[in-house]
């Protein structure tokens, strides 16, 4: 885990970009002297633009003790693209766009390679960022998108104790058999009007899920309405589940 | 408004029985000296069965500076009984046990009067009670059931700010015209596996409701189940719009 630049906010919050063989990302530590409880912050892809609204969710989190990490995900930003996934994609704009249903079988080639390679990705970065010294060994949460991401992550990966998904991104109906074997605590978030979702979908997938705790936060709203006061009842269900 | 019977529990907070005409009821005030906004608090029916229930969320109120207020339900407790009310509550229960849809006919026979009774009484209860001294005038919430009493609330009772909905209940078809017109901010709670309840409808009227902050809540568990956190939830979900 290689750092590469660093900038330290007003609130004591340091943010440093890392590499990790092909794998970029930017890791965000509370001014604590403890350990930092760790949250994986997920997100659509594109870490450029996502920059200053994951950083916010960071810190946001940090001045309750957590630290938080994010990693480019696969073909975004400089990454390598990925053509299929990119024709996929366009095949799911183009569908939306017409006002058509979008069928399954886009979905598994948009969102099954982003899974299939995001997850050991993810993994991989957990095991180098819990060898620093300022990041608690243990349970770590998951929080944000892409949801079929976390979905897989809250099922094959043991450290992840608690998980907040945000329901604003589509999942093919094969993962359905991953999300009932979900046992950990879930703090599912919907927007009611996200124009680029299919809300039918994040029911069910909120139903399936196997675990004994999960609450769904509806909201009024399109993808990036999600009201500010979801930041506090996240990091509560963090506290509850990883303090 | 005739208080007749009163205790002071152990975090100050001071309960008091009353009756106003035919309504009888319980007054929550928390210890403090200014005039403490108001909590309109709703319940199924039934006073002294709901009573310790009631109480305990009107003193976790009272912990945020709210007084909270209930009146007992027509046709319940010790008033006159509502015979062609509980006809229909009979009908509804028989079609729940026996696994078959409750049609609209006997939920509006079983909501429509309580309704259309309950909600006059609550109003001149609220008159009554905001002349006294250590109430606020001004905006109150509305929170908890019967589901269809907290619509009409919302819709006609204008010093209703803001309302905690516990979709625990019928609302007939013909309600969902009122519940458009609605357009206070909106915190609604459902129990996802609520085996009295149609969670169809619960996800119907939500969607329905005009209002343009609303949020849900969905929790795991039945009836009852309502995870202890969303207590804190309700509160500040008051604070933000009643503080």
């Amino acid at each position: 885990m290689q750092f590469h630049s660093e900038q330290r906010f007003d609130d004591g919050v340091l943010e440093r970009q890392f590499t990790l063989g092909d794998i970029n990302g930017i890791l965000w530590t509370p001014p604590v002297a403890a350990p930092a409880p760790l949250i994986l912050i997920g997100h659509p892809g594109g870490l450029d633009r996502m920059h200053s609204r994951l950083a916010a969710r960071a810190r946001h989190s940090a001045a309750q003790g957590f630290a938080g990490i994010t990693i480019e995900l696969p073909g975004a930003g400089d990454r390598p693209r990925l053509p299929a996934v990119d024709e996929a994609r366009a095949d799911l704009q183009r569908a939306v766009r017409a006002g058509e249903p979008v069928h399954d079988e886009i979905v598994e080639r948009l969102v099954l390679p982003l899974v299939d390679q995001a997850v050991p990705e993810w993994r991989i970065t957990l095991d180098a960022v819990q060898q620093q010294p300022e990041i608690a060994d243990g349970p770590v949460g998951f929080a944000g998108g892409v949801l079929a991401i976390g979905v897989r992550m809250a099922l094959v990966e043991p450290r992840v104790a608690a998980a907040v998904l945000f329901a604003g991104s589509y999942v093919p109906r094969v993962m359905f058999a991953e999300a009932r074997q979900v046992t950990i605590p879930l703090h599912v978030l919907l927007q009611w009007d996200d124009e680029g979702n299919d809300r039918q979908l994040a029911l069910d997938l909120f139903d399936a899920f196997g675990s004994k705790e999960k609450t769904l936060h509806a909201n009024m709203g399109g993808h990036t309405g999600v009201p500010a006061f979801e930041a506090d009842s996240g990091n509560r269900f963090f506290q509850r589940h990883l303090g």
